[in-house]
């Protein structure tokens, strides 16, 4: 009996905890813009928070018009995103949907990026398991 | 005794349950432009969405410049407006705050779109509810 | 041993009363952009909301392009930001590191407004927090 008691103090106290502790540095970008600077503020930032935070957990969900940020010939930022797809903790992720609407192939993407089925249920699902959300504009 | 224990088990597994089980397609729409791209934007989103999700549950709140989206005469969705507003499952939201600071009346907005004393909180509610939040721009 | 059992019902009755209770009005603004229709609308919206909402906290962090809302010489809202600054419930939050990148030095801003040592962590953090998220765009 005092065994199942104390697994139960366990299980209470794992899940205060878990709420207490310190926020691992997970982050979704949303992207839907094509604009440069927006492309170029959201590589600086990856740059930067992955050199900053070793465990730090990094995803870019692009759609609408934000596919540009990984396709060959409009990416200005192409060799950079080439580099970072690389990073087991950093990834980019191109909504399916979006690409049937524009008529992008997978063969178009840069090196290294993914696709989702559904980048905005990519988005939510992140969301929902804790991870922070920024949405990139400027 | 041994009832409540069982009671107990369930009730930490339930909290387990729920956290770990796949996330509803619930999300609140922020919308803050006049833009017509956004406008065209979430609405091809939302017909996408609850077309290939049925159980989606979606809110656009507008405030800021987004009452175009919804107000006749100025929206350049309105048909798709009306009719999504029809679906139980999707719903347009105008902040009150910001209908009464642009001088929009209820009879300008289009049929079946509704008010919220305060957009704002409504989208910061749903954020607390676990609805998943993404915010239109490109 | 009841002792224990009525402690186990409290905890867990604590944690889903927290869960059920009303969302207090706790938001964080994301401002990366020198846009002055958006440097308005954020005081407006922060000036209205605490004024309709004692208890609420607000939070305006910027980093990208959006430190000119609380730069001397740059601010369009200067009186209104140094007024807020002065309410405890209110914060402007700037980004050390955007600092650095843009040799923004604190004493170009204007009194009152603090620095966080990395703007994305700090709205990330505040999300884990249970604050809602506001992106400030147009």
């Amino acid at each position: 009996m005092k065994y199942y008691l104390v697994l139960f103090v366990v299980a209470l106290l794992s899940i205060q905890i878990a709420v207490a502790q310190s926020r691992p540095y997970n982050v979704v970008f949303d992207l839907t813009t094509k604009d440069s600077v927006s492309q170029q503020s959201v590589i600086r930032w990856i740059n930067l928070i992955s050199k900053n935070n070793a465990d730090a957990k990094l995803e870019v969900v692009m759609y609408g018009q934000g596919l540009d940020l990984v396709t060959k010939g409009k990416s200005i930022v192409a060799d950079d995103v080439t580099k970072l797809a690389q990073n087991k903790n950093v990834s980019f992720a191109v909504c399916d949907i979006a690409m049937k609407h524009q008529n992008v192939d997978k063969s178009q993407l840069l090196p290294g990026v993914t696709t989702v089925p559904d980048g905005i249920y990519e988005i939510i699902t992140k969301q929902g398991e804790g991870w922070g959300y920024i949405k990139v504009t400027h």
